[in-house]
């Protein structure tokens, strides 16, 4: 299996892409949030781009929820921010929610043109990456492009540590498994600070950006390891369980 | 001082570019060559993107070298290839060297907005450092930009690691250093394997590309440290020494 790793939406080779598996990470917090969500039971999520064309569905349909950020803070009339702290179940249940955020919506969707497009987050990574060994070797996939979001097309620290574990998992549970460099960087990143990601992290820039908002909670969920269950998966323009 | 690093030259954001010094690193091998051909007595670089400029070059005036590679090896009809080693005192002294190479050639070109462009690697670090930081404080200069040449427009990692020494010279000489995420991690990669870049880039794409062609002398060469003392700048389409 070859891994392969996209720094920013903007990077991604949609020759390699198009075979493969991706794993869309913006572990900061759109992926993250997006994935607690239909953990706590929403129904759907749709991800765009526009807060316009968020408002236009909930114009078409009430019970819709709107959620998602500008600058890290919540949009004006929404119903939800992008903390995952804020997508709780008793708020999300049943529940289909519009989404819009800068990086990750637009990582989703310049992934979408993989054979299968997950979501990614180390709240859910081990089984993530179960699931999608399983389905790989099944289907012959012999390549998974793992697009991390980036911040304003940049190379992001959280979600490139967030990559490193993907490939670690991957590595540890296949048997022949090719790194290109970014893979390979991403690894040696997340191994060096597997048990503190904050010990490195506290110095980057969208996670110091965060802290200042005051959204340290959301940090500390975002990067504990596996105590979410479920896999998603971003299909015809819809975020659902697998 | 601001120091911000791009994975390779389709990276660079030209606003922040502009106001910065630049240090180009194609470690393997474009600037490492030009280095060690200007501290072996070379009088000029002149680095173009196509064969046939160079070529050009050779009709107009005969006594110019031409040197460079397509796919690692020496090009028909050229006088030297992209090997530190084929650029000895007895052979360059003196001359106007025409070069051409496919990433370190467009990544000099793309770097020349900078205020000012210097060439990077592992085997003049220190000295570039130290030149850049003087003039730098003296010119008032707050940002310097580490533009990686990288491999057919990705992430490379010896490039990075050299990138990373950069920082780590840079953090050691200056009072307070900023750090994007990239230079962060850089800086983390270098010190890891400080003591041997080797142990990491034998897993790497370009590295073992150039092992397997048999180019390991090349590859001890441009990962030893400081053994060469010159300044190499561009300017006005030529590598000089400073």
């Amino acid at each position: 299996m070859k891994i392969v790793t996209f720094s920013h939406y903007k990077e991604i080779n949609d020759e390699v892409l198009k075979d493969s598996y991706a794993i869309v990470i913006d572990l900061l917090r759109a992926t993250s949030t997006m994935i607690c969500a239909i953990s706590n039971g929403a129904k759907r999520i749709i991800p765009v781009e526009k807060i316009e064309e968020a408002r236009l569905f909930k114009k078409l349909d009430e019970s819709v929820l709107l959620g998602g950020e500008r600058g890290g803070l919540k949009i004006e009339g929404f119903d939800l921010d992008n903390s995952p702290l804020s997508y709780k179940q008793e708020v999300v249940f049943g529940k289909t929610i519009v989404f819009t955020t800068t990086n990750g919506t637009r990582a989703l969707k310049m992934a979408a043109g993989a054979k299968r497009t997950f979501l990614g987050s180390f709240i859910n990574a081990q089984k993530t990456a179960e699931y999608i060994i399983k389905e790989a070797l099944h289907y012959n996939i012999d390549t998974i492009s793992i697009v991390c979001a980036g911040t304003e097309e940049k190379f992001t620290l959280e979600d490139i540590l967030c990559a490193g574990y993907f490939v670690d998992l991957f590595k540890e549970n296949l048997p022949d498994v090719f790194l290109d460099d970014l893979s390979l960087a991403s690894h040696v990143l997340y191994k060096k600070f597997e048990n503190d990601p904050h010990e490195i992290l506290k110095y980057s820039y969208h996670y110091s950006h965060l802290k200042r908002l005051g959204f340290e909670a959301d940090l500390e969920f975002c990067l504990k390891k596996d105590f979410v269950d479920c896999v998603c998966e971003y299909e015809n323009l819809i975020v659902e369980k697998v």
